[in-house]
């Protein structure tokens, strides 16, 4: 029996996790899974119920599942509050809590959707990059971190810091999941000017000798930004730090023109993992029915591929969504004239219904 | 009389800053300038003539300038010596030496190229922003930095800092450009995450009060790594901290797909500054004569306009850049069908004409 924990969050969230559980009870029966679903608190939702963005309950039921599905947190309601107790804070502590630092983030073009993408179409047709950031250390969660007063002022700071181990693993599985893909290897980093980073394309390279078949390069940070740009189809795995991974796993799922259809996994060390869209929580259209539930069952789908080790279930359900889209099913981010917009449900029901 | 030093660096640092010494003299015979020339080494240059990327020589020259021309460094013939001789080194000791803390970078599409850009032209025509990036703060010079041993294995550490006055400093010389533009500012921070870019996005606020009539914004990083290939339109100036700068202002420029015409301006508090290509040092094509020289030309301009206060030259500089590019002529890496395809040499020569 496998057991996922459901943390629907705040804004479009709860709706969009809604239709992925729908999907979710459909393959549960075709294919007859023996899953069990919980459901619990997280972000601002948690927060307004119990004053905690991960309340001790929550975290609990994290601990004992074997994967969670993930809405979306966050919104204006609770950008006022002390830092501590904001939203994202509980997502932080989240991934810390459970080890979840290898976040894999897809950035695939479906062919349905080449015209939502602001670049040109040959510069993309074909796309698929997959970025592994490494998401529980880095400038994220370094000490010493805060806002002191020295010499009469202010002054912000924050510690970027990895250890040649958390390097060692991230590249780890870099390399094992290019082993599966195209065995090609960019390591971004900014090791011209940062210690940090000349360390870890050291340990990176190093790593890479046991990994004879991969073919490894480096690439600065800022050259990466510009090359994502230029010709993104020259990257199959991007592997790099919290922060970098951070800023160029949205350049590179923007460059798709659809981040309403892109999902992602946070994994520990044992495969168990976090699966939630790339989009935020979107308060403006939250509880109007027309959020795009498409890359929260995308993230089902990856759920079913690395933490249920059910490979054949997530090509099913992808192969679901791509018959909806082909149906020309659209919601209102990815509707262009000559297709059908629906809404939230009832593009649920559609990947349901193909399932 | 103002004192302009020369220092062309590396790669094709040496042919294009040729190119825009041409453009140079004569726009002392035709505007009557008083300027004096000098030239220096810098770079891996002055790694191979007296052991440092930046001699106490070149140093003090650059102290005694109005304003400096700078090609570009670095190579791969430099990439195994250590650390602190390394041509990077060099330009980031003379920013921060000489307080170049204000670093704009325009992203300009020139009409004329506009089918360079891997962006649909209704994305990308007629963009016009300047990113202002702070330039001798940040983690660039943050201490504590390096890498340590730590529980038997190898640690790397770099410190993200920032004082009040450093922020407030570039967010006015930010608020101050906009003025003369579109009068929205757009700073970037991840304030959820980093408590210096909380302290960031507080102090710019409070310095925007200053300014009643700009329309101030903020932007978490990845959206705006986002947002620039979804929309770039949207932004005029754009401003934040050393890293996000150096990403965010690269990944600008790539947008108007000819980082071989934009040129930047480092800047100190008296309007001192250092001017050179975006681009790098392109070691690949060096000694050629194939390079594209206008960029290095465009920050003669930026030289003209700010160190020197000589706004019709800058004008005239950029509107003879222009016309060269109206009778067609372009260098390999703008050249498209239809064109005419001339090197480094004759590229300069036509734009001097054109002068
Ligand atoms: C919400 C925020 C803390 C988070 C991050 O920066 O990691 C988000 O941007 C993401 O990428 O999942
Ligand atoms: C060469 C390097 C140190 C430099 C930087 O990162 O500042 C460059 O990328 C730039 O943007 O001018």
């Amino acid at each position: 029996m496998s057991k996922v924990l459901v943390l629907p969050g705040d804004g479009i969230g709860p709706e969009i996790v809604d239709e992925a559980v729908k999907v979710l009870n459909v393959a549960k029966q075709k294919f007859g899974l023996d899953v069990e679903l919980d459901e619990a608190l997280v972000g601002g939702a948690a927060v307004d119920a119990e004053g905690d963005p991960l309340p001790e309950g929550t975290l609990e039921k994290a601990r004992a599942a074997d994967a969670i599905l993930f809405g979306s947190i966050g919104g204006p309601k609770w950008d006022a509050i002390e830092r501590g107790k904001r939203p994202e804070r509980g997502l932080l502590r989240l991934r810390s809590s459970l080890g979840l630092f290898a976040n894999l983030r897809p950035a695939i073009l479906f062919p349905q959707l080449a015209d939502a993408s602001s670049l040109k179409p040959e510069v993309v047709s074909g796309l698929d990059i997959l970025i592994v950031r490494e998401l529980t250390g880095g400038i994220y969660f370094g000490q010493p971190r805060g806002i002191k007063e020295e010499n009469g002022e202010r002054v912000g700071f924050n510690t970027y810091v990895y250890t040649e181990s958390e390097m060692r693993r991230i590249a780890k599985v870099a390399f094992e999941l290019a082993m599966k893909r195209d065995k090609r290897v960019c390591s971004v980093d900014k090791a011209n000017v940062l210690e940090v980073t000349e360390l870890w394309k050291e340990v990176v390279t190093e790593e890479a000798k046991a990994y004879p078949e991969i073919e490894l390069s480096h690439m600065y940070v800022d050259n990466a930004a510009m090359q994502l740009v230029r010709a993104p189809k020259q990257f199959d795995v991007i592997v790099t730090g919290n922060l970098f991974g951070d800023i160029l796993s949205d350049e590179a799922a923007m460059l798709t023109g659809s981040i309403g259809m892109l999902p992602s996994a946070s994994l520990d060390e044992n495969r168990k993992g976090l699966y939630e869209p790339c989009h935020g929580s979107a308060p403006d259209i939250a509880g109007q029915g027309t959020a795009n539930p498409l890359a929260t069952i995308m993230s089902l789908a990856m759920l079913m591929r690395y933490s249920l080790e059910r490979g054949d279930v997530a090509d099913a359900i992808e192969a679901a969504v791509e018959r909806v889209l082909d149906q020309g099913l659209r919601t209102a981010d990815i509707y262009t004239e000559g297709t059908r917009k629906v809404g939230t449900e009832e593009m649920g029901n559609a990947v349901a219904e193909a399932l």
